[in-house]
């Protein structure tokens, strides 16, 4: 895996969505798809900074999403093709999610040697 | 698994670390009981509410914890225990890795049916 799994943003601030969510055990035939779908549709939105994600094997996972603004937050929220992917997510690809909305104040990373 | 993998926080606002990393792929000996300490003692530190974590199998993984408050993020920060596991995650653990800081401003999860 040569690609990052880091995402490369700005200096603070900007703000965060935090996903964290335990999916179904079956029944998920359509979710890369639209997973994969969703993650070409932000990256194109204003104010996209980054994303960040992780699942194990449990099947629980935080995806983390990253924005210059509330207001971007909010547009991509409502962009019709999300909307229809919030509607799957609910009824049908997670047991459970929790959505949290934060602006990150400050950032640090590995030192480097 | 009968535990519930989602912290259970208070309303916001609150604090939250992101924390993100790529862990090396050998000499993680001590990793699992250190981390398992962490945990251990993080939640007996003022200002804890909860923790969310997923780490997958190419070894990368989000945890996020959850603060009352900044100070209480330093503190814990500078808890001698934690800055010694801390060295070990810089030098040996993690290949990679990224904390940002945020104030959760509002949060939603998956609606009760």
């Amino acid at each position: 895996m040569s690609e990052s799994r880091f995402a490369k943003l700005p200096k603070p601030p900007y703000f965060a969505v935090i996903f964290s969510s335990l999916r179904e055990s079956d029944g998920n035939e359509d979710y890369d798809a639209m997973s994969e779908r969703m993650l070409e549709l932000a990256v194109k939105q204003p104010g996209y900074l980054g994303v960040e994600s992780a699942r194990d094997v449990e099947k629980f996972g935080i995806t983390v999403s990253y924005w210059d603004s509330l207001k971007a937050i909010k547009q991509w929220r409502s962009h019709s093709e999300h909307v229809v992917a919030q509607e799957f997510g609910k009824s049908q690809w997670y047991k459970d999610y929790e959505v949290r909305v934060s602006e990150v104040k400050y950032a640090h990373g590995k030192p480097i040697e």
